[in-house]
């Protein structure tokens, strides 16, 4: 029997999911769950490098956020979902990791700067945000995983994970860690209801979480083509977020139909919306029954977490006691 | 009943000890084990921030000082004795730390530059050896230590580890970190068998662990005043090593007549010495034997060593009970 190949990946506790997390991550880890052998945590560790003044939601956000990870389907029984912060042994991997990165690499990080920039607001030039690709090195190298699935944005910390491990079993002479490889995936992106990007921050979100009738009313107010004033004109359905909802829950010939309906202005944007609202509520049906059916039920979640977390530090232990041989410390 | 305060130092663990590292430390661990409630640790970890690439001496150096620690006197039965890297949370509470630490705090420690500057051959620009003083802050505040054991030198890195326990205070709103205080300690200068400062790296000690005979051999070759080159010469009994060591070994009465005797020139420096290996071995008799007996009997040594790392783990483990607690981190 061939071994299944070791995937992880991680989310920041962010909280209740919304469906631009669903398929810019959800939908590739439900697949990835199919066919390797899949970690999945909540890092909320990571959480602290850039909200360590303001830790209050963090222990709520990452409960939220398993749930939905559940209700969408990924399955405890084919993968191992876990928290960061209760397996230790990440942490002394990160400390005998940082004594082996030089600053340089770090410093260099491209999204170091970046997100420094983008949240001026908080004071970052902390030594836990400078150090948090050894963190993210840490995560993954300690399970020994082959690949990371990432975006196009995230190679250079794949890259930087890739030097550590590389640098770790050259400096102890040991091919202690593969060198995991990054999956780069290509996820439809999903307009939010202005149809800029969907982020929480935009409060532009369809949740999960919420109920169909929210759904339904937030679909009822979203963006169309803003150049189709009247019921009359033509519209564009390429840059209509509506449409871009139809393609991913409408049949795909009623869907084509629409696009032409559209353009000849024989479809009402209130009735394109109508149409859409209830496919997508239809399509959301089984993960929010699961989602209900786990709220009611926070000991099952519980368990799943507890037993995930159990095999991840086991997974990390035997990872640590090759880590401490090959360092030669005291037993 | 008055609890007693708490009391944390640590060594890296360079190995035998020689009889500078002896007065310059250990005659005031063995002071403060009567008076406090005290942790004493190998800083094991700590040693990776310089000697990452070439680790293989750290265990059999930490397991040799640990048994010159017993052989001086240290008492089990009145301190803890410990290793470092064998208290995982020293390394979770360094990582939380860390993320609250600014740079520029770091940056600014004056040794980060000078002992850079000291091992240039090695290349220390690494994250590690930047957040040592995190590292060290965590290894005293996770025992809610009240004080810290310091020569003058390293008082910027109590004020950093007390900063970073206010810090951590005034974030969480709570008093979960007594803010340590430096024990100023004057240490009398112990010279080298060559007048420098004793130290390995200039081959100039006298080692606990060595034979009486070692001893001896090494004092009679011991450098003595320069200015007296013949036997008829008075000399400077002031500035003779040897003579340090009669003040240190010789009763008083007759160290002070040596004194005298030697500036008008009315004892040979091969006689003085003579006497005072005699002195010295006769001093250091009870630790030898110690020595011997810890040396024939490692399962007590490891015995020590395990039950004093479970009682620092105990403590440690409480400490990070509240801290876990204190950043809503999940359960």
């Amino acid at each position: 029997m061939v071994e299944k190949r070791r995937i992880l990946s991680g989310m920041r506790p962010t909280g209740r999911l919304h469906l631009g997390n669903f398929h810019g991550a959800l939908v590739n880890w439900l697949q990835l769950q199919e066919e390797y052998e899949c970690f999945f945590f909540v890092a909320d560790w990571h959480a602290l490098t850039t909200d360590y003044a303001n830790p209050e939601f963090i222990k709520e956000n990452t409960y939220q956020m398993i749930i939905d990870w559940l209700s969408v389907g990924l399955d405890p029984e084919k993968c191992t979902i876990f928290i960061q912060s209760q397996v230790k042994e990440h942490a002394e991997l990160y400390l005998l990791l940082g004594m082996i990165t030089p600053l340089a690499w770090l410093e260099r990080n491209p999204t170091y700067k970046e997100i420094q920039a983008e949240l001026h607001q908080k004071d970052l030039a902390t030594y836990g945000f400078l150090g948090y690709p050894v963190l993210q090195a840490a995560d993954i190298i300690i399970y020994r995983a082959n690949g990371v699935p990432v975006g196009k944005d995230q190679l250079p910390h794949v890259e930087l994970t890739r030097e550590i491990a590389r640098r770790f079993n050259y400096l102890y002479k040991q091919a202690i860690f593969p060198v995991p490889e990054p999956l780069l995936t290509d996820t439809p992106l999903l307009p939010g209801l202005d149809n800029r990007k969907m982020s929480k921050s935009y409060d532009n979100c369809i949740y999960i979480s919420e109920t169909n009738e929210e759904t339904v009313k937030k679909v009822s107010r979203m963006f169309t083509d803003p150049k189709r004033a009247r019921r009359s004109d033509p519209g564009t359905p390429e840059t209509c977020p509506v449409y871009a909802y139809h393609r991913l829950y409408n049949e795909p010939e009623r869907t084509e139909n629409i696009a032409s309906l559209c353009k000849e202005a024989k479809i009402g944007c209130v009735e394109c919306k109508r149409e859409m609202a209830e496919k997508l509520v239809e399509a959301l049906k089984p993960t929010r029954e699961k989602r209900e059916y786990y709220e009611k039920n926070p000991d099952k979640v519980k368990k799943i977490i507890e037993e995930g977390t159990e095999k991840a530090r086991s997974e990390a232990q035997k990872t640590m006691e090759l880590v401490r041989k090959a360092l030669t410390l005291a037993d």
